[in-house]
């Protein structure tokens, strides 16, 4: 009773002085289309009861069930306090199965609430449900290093989330690929900092781009801030980052992106120096607020408030918990299990400090809900869901995507065959499709596209293609080696093999989940390839037939000397659902390939973490003749001129030659080179440059990224590229402080990171 | 001429500064031994010359070359500005050949300067060249968990280099052993702070122990400022550090050894947070200066100023190198090659700013070398040489030291083994001696010391012992596998298999460098066993012989499910010179074994780092069922209650029963627990007390050891052990505030860090 009274008397107090500040509650200027989103909102703000506002601060993130069925008594009990985002359920629900629910939802709430839902999902390669179009996953996209092609794909996939009602992702991710055991590289863009930056931003621009009445189409979430290699390749693990590593290792991407304004900001699971991301004041105050200038909303990561209470116990109940995620700065907390904590914060109605907070966080909420329509806009109709989901533009612009981002490893000059016949396909990734874990698909039988089984009987009749799987993806406890047997015969009897290897990162419901090895959840203990496949691979190779090896996963593998064996190697990464199809196209030369590694792989299983972007001092050490990597001792390898499988790197069917690079303006960054198709076959390039400066007040990367441009090139045909580039973008981070140095820079340009594929320039700046 | 005049005008200034606060200059009072050592060294310190002074600052660590010569043409020019500290030369040179060079250059300087050397070595498990006795490395005896014996091989070692005329030593290492991939891990103590600093506390109270008449008998060096898991495994590599981590998880054993008066600080090789040590105001002046308040002298650690140039890049030239080092507060450079980078400070004495920190560094050298008798003590004598050198009390301690630190991994009861006959002793470390890569001793054929073959000959006589080394240690390129053949036969024939695996750590100069896997400059690119020792040890394995293994290497080693079928593992890490003999002690019962890990063993190659002290949150992220250790993919194995092979963990001949812990004096911490031995023989115990509490403001790791003590029990004999603790010892430091929480903390005690072994007891503090 006497809290009831203190609710009560809180929520007055709150009224009161909200009151101040919106001298018109009550008022229905909020309905006003005409007026901004901000002005709206801060109308609205004081017309909403505490609990309705926090509800606003979490949501429901399970609309169905896996069946696609409604539970309302799960749905009554959490909706009081929860009701300000929506998601649709089990990644396997059909979008033409949860549009009805999703409206009917939505319109119960337009009718018992002035706020309306906005739906709020994952959205990595695909909408979060079957029956949109496929892509391949965010690393496949990035080893396209194609910018304009990306934004094609960002629209169609913003496209298909606004038919099914979605106006909010939870997308890009910026973390940095520079620790190979973690499970969900293939969500990441590579282990650059620029690179990141550049596709991130493309996919902001794109995804938040504007509708002819101004409402931001697709909300987009960067995430997760901050993150790099947590310990041991654990996803939700610590790091130990100091200023200048956050600064100028992780942050980078950030600074960029937020020149587009993205909508939110996820928060990391990471303890960052032994504080929790979610309790961080210091980075998300004072880094991403005041330093960075980010003034959008604020949110959690799944669970992560909840941990600082039950894993990190910096928190010591929910309720604390959920406090001091507030005071740090959060504004939604991402709640798929229960309890959830921000519930919690209802009985602090009287707490003048929580009060206020909330009614920022509230206020962003509803911001963000003018500014992309939810207010004005009408439902979805399954119409114009049927319409837009897999439009036939949409399939060919994923195609496009895949014969983009392919990387060729290596190859003797097998390839390209376009007269092949007869083909043993073997291994446990030739007859799935691996998606990674967050796309609303299946490995074995998809619903939507090819297998490279299907794709290769397509091709070449089925009757000319043997598929032998051979082994498990994971290991089995019997010793059966019948299926290497097997396949070694198949090899023998075609003439030619393609072996199909990798790491599975499929959605938990999937049917062949139990063979999992990689996505979220997932770290990679060994490098190798999972299970019997090395074992596998060796039988195939050691027959002597001509051998194509294609990997599969979000990862990088160690490819050992017998694996180098194969006559030409292909990585895939996570494929889309055309992936298969491409891989066809770029076997047989009707594509030439052009993908580039966008994370190196290493040379051996303990030699990581392996980046082109080390600091010089990552690479000494060693003592003269000792350096090296002999495989089972050593050195682990970090020096990348051997390594040939950098960042950067990839090859085509063609040869291309870049020149020396010259300097067009030496007072600004004005730098050319001209790029020559030197081969047989038309085939893009892409050129790459990177920067350092001599001497430097903190240790600086060896090199950076700074600019690239893939183009395409006639055989013959040559072309000058120019770079521009603003002294400005030169600097680091010294302390949390920007700084640009006078001194002399040296600029390299060529098609990979490794030093024996750059030329160079230096200038005096 | 300018530059001369310049110079000598400075010179004028500093002289005259000098003046000022030192008004006996030219008195002869720094030659009264009665008086304090800082009132000496400020007598002398205006008397010294410009150049004097910047020769005290480096030194010539190369008294001799290989071959015991003396290069005096390479001497005099490195001598007059390096000249304040000396070594002896190669690590091969016999002592008796060195003292006599020692003492002629050493008694030339006191002929010809005011100021004599003081002889300056490493000194890790031994003297620094040949003729001492060679005990097993740190990490050996770290293992022991047994201090008062640890006394008294560091008085041993004392008293060795005192005969040689060693003053100052370049030890104790307080290196956090957490990157098993560091070659370097067999100097260290281990991965826990508590342990290293009582282990490097002993070192240093017993070390500089003062004579009769009140010299410091040996000086000494705590290093590495600051250390632990450097990029990659890579000795020298970077670190991403922050306040925090630096704080909790690397300072600790600083804080603990400064209370014991250490002589210097060594900085250490990383750049922390894009800041290297030798250039690092923060950390030498903010924090071991200042909140630390370390008053003694500090150095560089080999080639460390240097690399500010050639490596990092932070200083533009070599005397830009030496300035910045100055500044930072380095006063010793410790310079193996040439260039050294302080000599180029001599044309500085312009500088006031660099002439007062040289001034203040040539005091600290002064000092030290006033208090170790350097200005008093007589040259060393062959005679006291010979007489202290492996004088009986020595090898007898050393005995002890090897019985008590071997860890018996594993044992399905098959030891001990007082009846052995015939044993096939097997492996390529069955006739060497591992002794660590700063141990002045050759693996083969050592000076002191007994291999397992020669110990196993000696006590079941030479036609019992077959020996078979089977394979290399490092890969070779053959296929020839004459060398496993030979073993599965002498094993069968011989019934028993001692198989002796390991990795090496030998000086550069060894006759078998070329073999060489582990020690300083190595990193470990796979943690299993190099070369083809696994296959040989599983072809052993698979005839059925009972076979014991004995791991070799200052290293940790994935033991895989083949490699645990093996019947007992011993691990002696890096032995001394009676390893051997304690070996074969233990595996025919005749010592009971009582070493425990301090070192964590990874379950598979990438499940790394692993240590039991973890942060709570780097233990989630995995999905339920796919936690765990599957090998070749999964989740990184961090979770320790399934780990086997944890710190702290060791197995005896008998067993013991250690009570819940009893809450003596609730007020403060006191706590008991009764120790019993429940088996059949004598054995020891090490009782070890872990402590977390239950929430904090920063993360905290999920327990760390507070205290332990190592006790022998007769067989049914049961002991109390109390142990107090300041609540003031249970605090953390939250950004660089030390602070001590009130509420509930639980204390484990028992017989490993493993949860399963362990019971304990909360307390409301």
């Amino acid at each position: 009773m006497a809290g009831l009274f203190l609710s009560l008397f809180a929520l007055g107090i709150s009224t009161a002085l909200s009151a101040v500040l919106s001298p018109r509650q009550g008022s229905s200027a909020w309905r006003d289309k005409s007026l901004p989103a901000a002005q709206r909102a801060d109308d609205l703000l004081p017309q909403l009861s505490w609990e309705e506002k926090i509800g606003q601060m979490g949501g429901i993130r399970q609309l169905l069930q896996p069946n696609a069925t409604f539970n309302r008594t799960t749905w009554n009990t959490l909706y009081p306090l929860q009701h300000g985002i929506l998601s649709y359920g089990s990644q396997l629900n059909q979008a033409q199965d949860v549009l009805p629910y999703a409206n009917m939802v939505r319109e119960e709430q337009l009718n018992s609430s002035k706020v309306p839902w906005i739906s709020v999902t994952d959205s990595v390669n695909s909408i979060y449900v079957p029956g949109g179009t496929i892509f391949p996953a965010t690393l496949s996209l990035s080893t396209s290093w194609n910018l304009s092609m990306y934004e094609q794909v960002v629209a169609a996939i913003r496209d298909e989330n606004m038919a099914l009602g979605t106006h909010w992702v939870l997308s890009p991710e910026l973390d940095i690929a520079k620790e190979p055991r973690n499970g969900r590289v293939g969500e990441m863009y590579g282990e650059d900092v620029y690179l990141i930056g550049e596709f991130a931003a493309q996919y902001v621009r794109t995804m938040q781009g504007r509708d002819e009445n101004g409402y931001i189409k697709v909300g987009t979430t960067i995430k997760h801030f901050l993150y790099g290699q947590g310990m041991g390749g654990v996803n939700t693990a610590s790091m130990h980052g100091g200023v200048n590593h956050l600064y100028n290792d992780l942050a980078i991407p950030y600074i960029r992106v937020l020149k587009e304004n993205p909508t939110a900001v996820m928060i990391s699971y990471s303890s960052i120096d032994r504080t929790p991301m979610s309790t961080n004041t210091a980075l998300i105050q004072g880094m991403l607020r005041s330093e960075m200038g980010f003034r959008g909303l604020i949110m959690s990561d799944a669970m992560g408030i909840l941990h600082l209470y039950t894993e990190s116990k910096v928190a010591s109940s929910y309720k604390d918990a959920a406090v001091k995620a507030l005071r740090a700065g959060l504004q939604l907390e991402l709640a798929p299990g229960q309890p959830a904590c921000f519930p919690f914060l209802v009985n602090s109605s009287n707490d003048q400090e929580i009060v206020n907070l909330v009614d920022e966080a509230v206020r962003q909420h509803l911001v963000i809900k003018f500014e992309t329509g939810m207010f004005d806009l009408p439902l979805p109709t399954p119409e114009n869901l049927n319409r837009t989901l897999r439009a036939p533009q949409h399939l060919e612009i994923n195609r496009q995507a895949s014969r983009d981002a392919i990387v060729l490893l290596s190859n003797d000059g097998f390839l390209p065959q376009a007269n092949l016949t007869k083909i043993a396909l073997i291994g446990p990734f030739g007859d799935i499709l691996d998606p990674g874990s967050y796309a609303p698909s299946t490995a074995a039988n998809p619903l939507h596209g090819q297998t490279l089984k299907d794709s290769l009987e397509v091709r070449f009749g089925s009757a000319n293609i043997q598929y032998v799987k051979g082994v498990d993806i994971r290991s089995t406890s019997t010793n059966d080696t019948t299926g290497i047997e097997d396949a070694v015969a198949a090899a023998k009897n075609a003439g030619v093999a393609i072996v199909a290897l990798g790491s599975l990162s499929v959605y938990f419901l999937d049917p062949i989940t139990g063979q999992r090895t990689d996505g979220e959840f997932f770290s990679h203990a060994s490098l190798g390839f999972p299970g019997s496949q090395q074992q596998l691979l060796d039988a195939v190779l050691d027959t002597g037939v001509p051998t194509i090896l294609v990997l599969n996963g979000g990862q990088a593998f160690v490819l050992n000397n017998s694996t180098m064996r194969a006559n030409a190697i292909l990585h895939q990464f996570l494929g889309g659902e055309f992936s298969a199809d491409a891989l066809v196209e770029i076997i047989t030369g009707q594509v030439n390939p052009s993908g580039k590694l966008t994370i190196s792989m290493p040379q051996a299983e303990g030699a990581f973490p392996i980046y082109y972007d080390y600091l010089p001092s990552d690479n000494v050490g060693g003592a003269g003749g000792f350096n090296g990597c002999a495989g089972d001792w050593s050195y682990p390898c970090l020096d990348r001129d051997g390594a040939p499988m950098a960042f950067g790197y990839g090859l085509s069917y063609t040869t291309f030659d870049i020149s020396e690079p010259q300097v067009l303006n030496s007072s600004g960054v004005s730098i050319s080179c001209t790029v020559a198709n030197t081969g047989d076959v038309v085939g893009k390039e892409v050129v790459q440059v990177y920067f350092r400066q001599q001497y430097s007040d903190i240790e600086l990367p060896n090199k950076r990224l700074i600019r690239f441009e893939k183009i395409e090139l006639q055989p013959g045909e040559a072309r000058k590229v120019e770079f521009t580039i603003d002294k400005n973008d030169l600097g680091y981070y010294n302390n949390a402080k920007y700084q640009v140095d006078s001194g002399n820079y040296t600029f390299w340009v060529g098609s990979s990171s490794r030093m024996a594929d750059l030329k160079n320039v230096t200038i005096s700046l």
